[in-house]
């Protein structure tokens, strides 16, 4: 197997000392004639000669490198959002690393240490079984900036980018109080986050001010993920609601799947709504009504705080909060109640 | 901002050099008194000192990584594969760094050469655009082992993984053949791949075997993604197929809703079979009749090829092929050809 071109490789064929190489391809060969500098330049294109980033990382002390801990990037949500990472990441030139904790606490710890010991410059953490715990344990010790996403009852000292969920919750209350639906359920994860809390809260609370009855005895809880909107079905339909407020798009999808097997018709016979916008949405049937949130933007953003805060070498910049906002996207899930 | 904990705050807390923390930690620090080893380790738990990796990794010319290039992490086919890479590596506590190229050659090409600067141990690409050159330009003069997936007419020699596409091919033609459908299409991605084309020959084979008439003009091609699939919808209908066989279940979730929108029904009207068994085929309506690929499986064999490669010092191993089977899953988007 052929090995790694090594700066030794290329002093020896360009005749030189390793230092000369070190000082030409830094920028720092003035002093060297023309004639060698072409040579070396020359050599290290023919040879494939690529430095080696860990070296002059330990040198820069920076990896270059943002983490990126998401919980299920199955989910279409979060290949949107790390796409958003991405690509401010690649104006800065950095790598951002995803990792997919697959919803598992001691999964998400294990990378998160890693990341930590790969010297990471910053990490973006959009997990939602991430703690306190883990954040005074792992992440505060070394002094990596940390931006939080989508966050459980973490505390609050590291930046943070989220929507405006609260409204969200309302807007989907709305869109179905308009529509006559009187008999609702919200469908939750089971441990839900403080993000999914502000959803159902908005969504409480606009019911209560139009006078329409909604209590605990209105939530059903779930597995986080299609599958678990699928499991509950029969636990969704106990309630007989004419409409449905899902906590995400995914719940939403995978109770389609029931409904579909049961041959219950959306929205004839039963309203759906979901929360996020993903764009599987415009290609299930019906088309979901959701929740629009600015998935890529949320990404961008994410990445420019951290990068921010990677720049404040002074320690002067404050705790840097993002409020995105959020739309109703009408399509064909939801309809006027029967009767 | 705090700072990482070094080894020199470490050696400084405990009272001793760093020689000797860097000894009791290496486990070669039988010559220090108990109580000392005690109080480093003690010291090094209390402080959440954290090995700095990069330094390690210039020691041991390994960085335990192995990087992972996909086309298109949005596909639920590669978060599938990545998660079985994930599960290999975790045993083996490599970190498994999963770039998507978002089907780019460019942007392909500008990972995989951070990839290398980074000293990967090893490298799985499953885009479909990388191109002989980039490997003999890039992998190659760096020896950095690699394997292909699911790929394009790069050449062979590097180790492989994949499925026999070929009977897969055959037996999504043998399904409709029975259904008794006779005019069919075959929905493409534009440049598509060996293993693309592998499909299309053992369906077209096993058609003209049977005496059914299909050549060119049965093919439709479009981008190789839901949107692809969904845009050309209007190509496929102008052929008047009873069937559609698409390359990928992305393509065919794609062209149900341009079906839907025409208000065309599955199967009633056109059958459509897709091939990958993702996730979602068994979320939209109707359920996909798909051919199965084992995806966790192949992403589990491709870490473990690359290990087997990584292992063999001496470079004694040949080129490693690993093929694995696939199967008809019947659901509900087939059905007998009217009339």
């Amino acid at each position: 197997m052929a090995k790694k071109v090594t700066i030794k490789d290329l002093a020896k064929a360009a005749g030189v000392s390793v230092t000369t190489v070190s000082q030409i391809l830094n920028g720092k060969g003035a002093r060297f004639s023309e004639e060698t500098r072409d040579r070396v330049h020359r050599l290290k294109a023919e040879l494939n000669y690529v430095p080696d980033f860990n070296a002059r990382n330990l040198i820069l002390h920076s990896s270059k490198t943002i983490g990126v801990l998401v919980p299920n990037i199955g989910n279409p949500f979060f290949s949107s959002f790390t796409r958003g990472i991405q690509e401010v990441c690649r104006e800065k030139e950095y790598m951002p690393l995803v990792f997919s904790a697959n919803h598992e606490v001691e999964l998400e710890r294990y990378y998160l240490s890693r990341l930590v010991e790969r010297s990471v410059d910053g990490l973006i953490i959009a997990s939602s079984t991430i703690t306190n715990e883990t954040i005074d344990e792992i992440l505060k010790p070394n002094g990596i900036p940390y931006l939080l996403f989508d966050q459980n009852q973490a505390h609050g000292q590291g930046d943070r980018v989220a929507v405006d969920d609260y409204q969200g919750g309302k807007l989907a209350a709305e869109h179905l109080l308009k529509l006559g639906h009187k008999k609702l359920v919200m469908y939750l994860p089971e441990q839900p986050t403080e993000n999914v809390l502000n959803r159902l809260a908005g969504f409480k609370n606009a019911l209560n001010t139009a006078g329409v009855a909604f209590d605990e005895t209105n939530i059903v809880k779930t597995e986080f993920t299609k599958q678990g909107g699928y499991k509950n079905t029969v636990a969704v339909l106990a309630k007989q609601p004419t409409a449905v407020f899902c906590a995400n798009d995914e719940l939403a999808i995978g109770l389609y799947r029931g409904l579909t097997e049961r041959n219950i018709v959306v929205p004839r016979q039963i309203s759906i709504i979901g929360f996020d916008d993903i764009d599987l949405d415009e290609y299930v049937t019906p088309a979901l009504t959701t929740i629009h949130q600015p998935i890529q933007q949320l990404g961008n953003e994410a990445a420019k705080l951290i990068f921010k805060r990677l720049s404040d070498k002074e320690g002067k910049l404050s705790q840097q909060l993002v409020k995105m906002p959020v739309n109703l996207i009408e399509r064909a899930s939801t309809a006027q109640v029967e009767g």
